[in-house]
């Protein structure tokens, strides 16, 4: 196999639904719902299917769906985009991010990426044969040290990956943090890629902001974003990337020669669901809050010290008081003794940096969360 | 944009379609069906996604469709398979090849393909830092020439990549064609990327082979096809890698990172297709016998000389009867005055080759070919 492959193994989501799947243990780990898809998508989609919307999609997406990425993107973040020449449909977030970073980093070019990390990041900078630096989110907040950020860039510098709603912590970056992260990528004329897939998943008075839409950052952002969380369809794998004309160009060459295009009907669907606009925001996000509720006081009747997300499906929770230092072998433990899932997040740390934390999952149903809860009564 | 992508344009598919839907041209360019796929297909997509499989699929593909994919591999090729070590499943063969050639192919690394090609294949090798290195097939019936193939190996070539049936030539390579290859692949210890997405479209007495299950293969033999062509949903992206575990092992590391999964309630689908067996495929095939003799006739009716093809749903015809030579001006002519969209094969050769030869679809209702016969009296 190619040398490229030598920084990377499988999928820390694999490993752990695989592992769940052998103990029967209630699956807090992979991110994806166990409820339904709203009934109004899946009957646009299979209204699709039946239409005979069957064949190959154009390879930037189908227009109807750029239309809608575009009115989405420009009620919720004020700004206007160009669904012809700015926004490119992808094989999910994944794709779009992988395509993103084939299409912009050439070989030695060096990627900030912040710890933890989703863990495709620096296996798409290897591919591209990018050079990953790594900088830590700092607990129990975590907070970024722009000293550390800048510390870190070099003339080799040519990126930025950004995650906000940020998994696995659950940290929505604040207007003002992503002001200074602007700063220093104009100062030094670097791109910023960043990965917004839980944009419609913000608790309390936290609010998402695109960093695309700062001054002097929509020339040099890619944004990406899916309709897999939203839409709690985490399998239909449509996504997308919105960036200006120069750089979509890019992302386009490369993305006919990896997949070409999206599953057709799924994209009509998502058109569909789109436009059900902001009543089903709404609709969705009590849902989650009451799950976000229900998790964390879940997880502190456990007796683990939990500081609830700000945004994403996720908690992060504290396993030191229970005596425990490693992750993946608390992990292994919980699943395997106590029948609940939940993933390591050393796994999302180049060197394997113990935070003290697990993460489990809240898009499940209140049963699974209440079923999860006697297991973990165990613990205790 | 990355240095990678010096090398790589718009994909001809993409930009004919665009043409054709300006000119309101009938549409014989890109391969897809403009009839519906089969109704017992798209209620098993329907049925699943009201079933509620729409979250992630396994990154290596549905287990049950792993399962269905092995047992059409050893209907047809007498041969087994491991559905666990040695089938994934992707978003289309097109993430396939490239996932393969990035899985494989080293910075440095010679390729070998065939001239004409199909359009991605050349862009990921580069895109894995590769050198792709050009052999031809001879007109007007495709040859071999074997010379060749030994002239163009180097220390540095690691693979040859192979597509039977051939598009858009319509070649089916023959046992004894796959044979000599199978020698000069052993000799040197290349590997041999086999894109077979058109195994089911194999006209009178030819027969597919695939070329992993000649002696000495299978070990050095990743075989590529897909769902799109077979079933009539070009848009569905299922395709899928069949290789030796070891292979398999690297081609899914990438696949992991590229797109993860692909769509899972059409994985769910594909499965019903599949199983559907060997009366689907006899109906199938019948129905392209009879578009094929319908394009071979009105072609020749227009005086283009049309050597019948072995197999896929492409025919060339010759336009150097007509007085042209060269392909793109005849099919822009073709299309704005005309009224019918053609491929210019030019695309498919690294020098833009002039074959004098131009690729039509027949995977059209009869009524479609039929009105482009009315447009093409136009020619004469
Ligand atoms: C592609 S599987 C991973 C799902 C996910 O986003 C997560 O669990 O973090
Ligand atoms: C991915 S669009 C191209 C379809 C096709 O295989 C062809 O027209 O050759």
């Amino acid at each position: 196999s190619a040398n490229r492959l030598a920084g990377f193994g499988t999928s820390i989501f694999s490993e752990i639904s695989a592992l769940a799947a052998r103990y029967q243990a209630i699956n807090l780990g992979q991110g994806f719902p166990d409820f339904a898809g709203p009934a109004f998508l899946k009957d646009a989609a299979c209204s699709a299917i039946n239409a005979d919307l069957n064949q190959y999609a154009p390879s930037t997406g189908l227009p109807t769906l750029r239309a809608a990425i575009a009115r989405t993107w420009e009620r919720h973040s004020k700004a206007s985009v160009d669904p012809d020449a700015e926004i490119t449909v992808t094989s999910g977030a994944t794709e779009a991010m992988f395509a993103i970073i084939m299409a912009l980093i050439n070989p030695g070019d060096e990627v900030l990426i912040f710890e933890p990390f989703y863990d495709s990041y620096p296996p798409n900078v290897l591919m591209a044969g990018g050079i990953p630096r790594y900088i830590r989110l700092h607990e129990p907040r975590w907070d970024v040290d722009f000293a550390q950020v800048r510390a870190a860039i070099t003339p080799q510098t040519k990126a930025i990956i950004l995650n906000t709603p940020h998994n696995p912590t659950g940290k929505v970056w604040s207007r003002a943090e992503l002001s200074q992260l602007a700063t220093i990528a104009i100062e030094h004329d670097l791109l910023v890629i960043s990965d917004e897939v839980y944009d419609r998943l913000v608790f309390e008075d936290y609010q998402h902001c695109s960093i695309a839409t700062l001054p002097g950052m929509w020339d040099r952002t890619i944004t990406i974003s899916s309709t897999g969380k939203t839409f709690s369809v985490t399998g239909w794998k449509i996504g997308y990337a919105i960036a200006p004309n120069s750089l979509t160009e890019a992302i386009r060459r490369v993305h006919q020669f990896v997949t070409f295009a999206s599953a057709t009907p799924l994209q009509a669907a998502a058109v569909v669901g789109l436009n059900a606009g902001e009543p089903y925001e709404r609709q969705l996000l009590q849902f989650y809050n009451a799950r976000r509720e229900q998790l964390v006081k879940v997880l502190r009747d456990a007796g683990l010290y939990v500081l609830p997300p700000q945004g994403t499906y996720f908690v992060m929770a504290d396993i030191r008081d229970l005596g425990w230092e490693n992750d993946a072998e608390f992990c292994r433990y919980l699943i395997s003794e106590i029948g609940v899932a939940a993933i390591p997040p050393s796994a999302f740390y180049h060197d394997g940096y113990q935070s003290g934390m697990v993460r489990f999952c809240f898009a499940k149903k209140p049963e699974t969360i209440a079923a999860a809860a006697e297991k973990l009564k165990q613990l205790g």
